[in-house]
């Protein structure tokens, strides 16, 4: 397996989530800091999330009933898949139980730049597109503000106001950015950093916290350092870093649009989560039903069983359900319908929604 | 004398504007050209704006009445002096002769960036100070744009198409960025090219003029390596650039905000004009009134000479002047005094528009 090489731009070779942690400067959630959150998710209690920046400084102003909110971004290079919705369900969760403002930006910008081959037009596209799943995940339209890059360019006021204080070297530095880079993407950390630091230059200094995949981190790091210049002045914006979720083929596979059998894509039919489920799932079961039943399967790199662990809430349930696969009582075919069912439930309902989302767009932009 | 170097943002050195042209890449504006314009405007006449990119095309297109249209900004670094009208009366000129549209981009973000004392707020107030001048030099508000980066931020989307497609290393090599340059400024090429490419976003594609001090051509250079890209396709826009207005006090300063004495404002009363022409306007008269007599005067260095190049439209009366004060016959004090008359007349007409101006912002602004 190639050696670990993890940016916002590039995940590659085997992750070591806890060196990253290292790397990055971030610590990991322990136990203390989870008894501390309001009937955690699953993807917090299990560990998907694993890592933070100022959680508990985020919940101590959550408990002293101070302002609080959510960011977290889409970047819209295709159409959306399980996947994608990890952080998105994480700021639901915090709206739910904290009661706070989630800021969605769509980032069309970035991955416009970042891409060579995707058009304006197609970015614009990608992005319309994507703001129908994220509203059908079922966010509250009076405490969510959705906002794209090339519709409310208001933001690129306060993008300038990170951007005069952050140096071409520092983005250099976090980011590997080299000349070759164009200038937009040179200059999209400052843009990320304004939709991050956006509910303080809105509402005034508060705590927001930032669900992210552990890859985005070397934004935070960067951002963060700004938050106590004179002309900014803001409180430094927490994080949750969540692992990578498993690819459905297994380790060294990508989900991307380039195999759409690579990913179970939000507009799946149930036969095609079927189909797929059964068909490339990455097992960690035996060759025979005889050796499954004599040795026990894998749970721990059986994909079905990782993306169990996102999607059946039951803790009881799904220890049942390691344990049975471990002994050899559950077939991999067994797993692999529950997780099939799990998903059909909830891409039923996302799809129901998701048709109605057209016309709650309008209540979820910022203007 | 400093050796010559001429950026957007710095100036050092005794000017020689040949080899500029031949740095730059840009054409002299000769006879034949000049002879083309429509009752070509003073500065235009007599050499202040002595370069060209394409200024035969720009002409070409108004004799088969296409579409043109002019394109100038100013940067609000402070309020306005007499030598930030140079443009923008070159600009009016075109609308006047050629009826065409002007579009005049309030680049607060760039001074933003580029002075580190300069706060947000105090950039927009420049720029709506700025705002108030560039409309009473009398643009007509059915044919004229002017927008603000931190207003019209709309150009973001189209500074982003650019910037997908100039790269850091581009940029550096034009301008002298470095790694320890903000993130704005470095984006800034992008912004400023958007702004010059703004009618041919708004109206598809066209020939767009744009006087400019020769300082800013690096801009012209790279912006129009970007239009025959695939996903830009626009005609490359052409320039006049202008010599730089000569300093009140004479070679080796600067008209600068950090003395106010330096330059004539436009906010400067009939008091103020007469007190600085004739306490600093450098002279190329003579020590005593008999040597000046006698010897003659030098009109090629004389500050107020040189202004009355751009202030007295008439020929015959500006060589009369040019050969009175060579003879001897036309002393310093009267030539101060012709300029002060001059300068009083149109600043007299530019405050009483001024005070009008605040009423009409909103027509001239793009939204």
């Amino acid at each position: 397996m190639a050696e670990m090489t993890v940016t916002p731009w590039e995940v590659v070779g085997e992750i070591d989530y806890e060196k990253l942690t290292q790397q990055f400067g971030t610590q990991l959630i322990t136990a203390a800091l989870r008894e501390r959150l309001k009937r955690p998710h699953a993807m917090l209690r299990r560990g998907l999330y694993y890592s933070h920046r100022d959680l508990g400084k985020f919940l101590d102003a959550a408990d002293k009933k101070q302002r609080i909110s959510i960011v977290t971004g889409r970047g819209p290079s295709g159409k959306m898949h399980i996947g994608h919705t990890i952080p998105l369900l994480i700021a639901k969760y915090f709206q739910d139980e904290y009661d706070c403002e989630v800021f969605i930006p769509v980032s069309e910008d970035e991955k416009y730049y970042v891409k060579p081959d995707l058009s304006y037009e197609q970015a614009e596209k990608y992005a319309q597109d994507n703001i129908l799943d994220i509203i059908a995940l079922g966010f509250d339209p009076k405490k969510t503000k959705i906002h794209r890059d090339f519709q409310y360019t208001t933001i690129y006021k306060y993008a300038a106001k990170i951007a005069k204080h952050m140096t071409y070297s520092t983005a250099k530095a976090a980011f590997g950015l080299t000349p070759s880079h164009n200038l937009g993407w040179t200059f999209y950390p400052a843009m990320q950093s304004a939709h991050i630091y956006l509910p303080q230059f809105l509402h005034g200094p508060h705590m927001t916290l930032v669900p992210i995949g552990i890859d985005q981190d070397p934004f935070m790091r960067v951002l963060r350092d700004v938050a106590d210049h004179p002309e900014i002045k803001l409180m430094k914006p927490g994080a949750v870093h969540s692992k990578f979720m498993p690819a459905l083929k297994g380790p060294g596979t990508k989900m991307s649009a380039s195999d759409p059998d690579s990913a179970i894509w939000l507009s799946d039919g149930p036969k095609d989560v079927e189909r797929k489920v059964k068909r490339y799932a990455f097992s960690g079961g035996r060759d025979t039903i005889e050796e499954h039943r004599r040795l026990g399967g894998n749970p721990d790199i059986d994909v079905s069983y990782q993306w169990l662990t996102i999607f059946e809430e039951d803790d009881k349930k799904l220890k049942k359900i390691y344990d049975d696969y471990k002994s050899g009582k559950l077939l991999s075919g067994e797993l692999k319908g529950m997780l099939i069912d799990k998903i059909n439930v909830f891409l039923a309902e996302h799809q129901k929604r998701r048709v109605k989302a057209g016309k709650q767009v309008e209540k979820f932009l910022l203007k």
